[in-house]
C-alpha cells in the first residue's frame, strides 16, 4: 500500500510560508530555494506545489512542470555560481536518502576536483545563502 | 559558448541499434536500458531519443517525455527488484561525473543497509543483465 501524503513536512511548510526560505525561483507549478544544508555553495532545492510524497507517486504532469523548472533553475545556478557542472539528485524512500517526504529536485553545482560534502553537514550562514539567492535569482530572470 | 553534441557517443550508438543492449522500456520520445556496470542490481538508464547532451541544453518537452518515462521506470524497477527506494541521478559536465554526453537519467534500486557501489566498477554479467531486464519489462508493463 502506498504511503500516504503528511502534510507537515517542512517543504509543505516552506510551500505555505509558514518556515521561511531563501527563494530563487517561482512559477505556477514549482519554487525553488536555497539547501539550508548544501552540500556545495549554491546547492537548491526545486519542488512541485503539488503534494506528492516522491517521484513515484507524482502525477506525470506535476513532473513535466517539475523538471522544467529544474532545468532554468540548473541553469541560472551553473551561471550565478560559475559552476563547472551541476549534479541533479532526487530520492525515493528512506533506503535511498530521503528524509523529508515531498518530492524535490536536489541541483547541486559542481567544481573540478571539489567531492560533495555530505548532506548531514553544518547549517549554512543565512546571510550567505540569502547572498547566493540573490545571484541565482538575478541569473534565472535573465536566462 | 555551449559545447556541441556529438552524435558517436555510446548512448547515441544504442539509440541506433548500433551497440546492443538490454532494453526494459521504450516509446516515442524515450528508451530505458540497463546499465552495464551497476552501482546496484537492476540499474537502469532512461535516455531521450532527442539528442541533448544535459539537463541544460535539452528542449522542454525532451525533459517533460524523459521525466515522465522515468516515472515509469523507477516504478518497474522497484516492483521488479523489490526494492526498499529508489535513487535517481544526472549528471551534468565532467566536474558532476558525466563521462557520455548524451543526457541520462541514473534510477538505481536501493536496499535497506546496502550503500551504492562506485559507477567505474566491474562489468555486470550479460546473461544476469538480460534476466534482470526481462523482469523489469513484465513489471513496467503490468503498471
Amino acid at each position: 500500500m502506498p504511503e500516504t501524503y503528511n502534510p507537515n513536512n517542512i517543504l509543505a511548510k516552506i510551500l505555505r510560508d509558514e518556515i521561511p526560505s531563501a527563494r530563487v525561483y517561482e512559477d505556477q507549478h514549482a519554487i525553488a530555494f536555497m539547501d539550508v544544508m548544501p552540500q556545495a555553495p549554491g546547492h537548491t532545492l526545486v519542488i512541485p506545489r503539488d503534494p506528492s510524497r516522491d517521484l513515484l507517486d507524482a502525477k506525470p504532469e506535476t513532473l513535466s512542470a517539475l523538471v522544467q523548472a529544474a532545468q532554468k533553475v540548473a541553469q541560472g545556478v551553473k551561471k550565478a555560481m560559475n559552476a563547472d557542472g551541476i549534479t541533479l539528485m532526487q530520492f525515493n524512500g528512506a533506503a535511498a536518502g530521503q528524509t523529508i517526504f515531498h518530492l524535490h529536485f536536489h541541483i547541486i553545482p559542481r567544481f573540478e576536483g571539489t567531492p560533495l560534502k555530505s548532506h548531514a553537514g553544518d547549517m549554512a550562514d543565512m546571510r550567505e545563502l540569502e547572498d547566493i539567492a540573490a545571484r541565482i535569482r538575478e541569473a534565472v530572470k535573465k536566462l
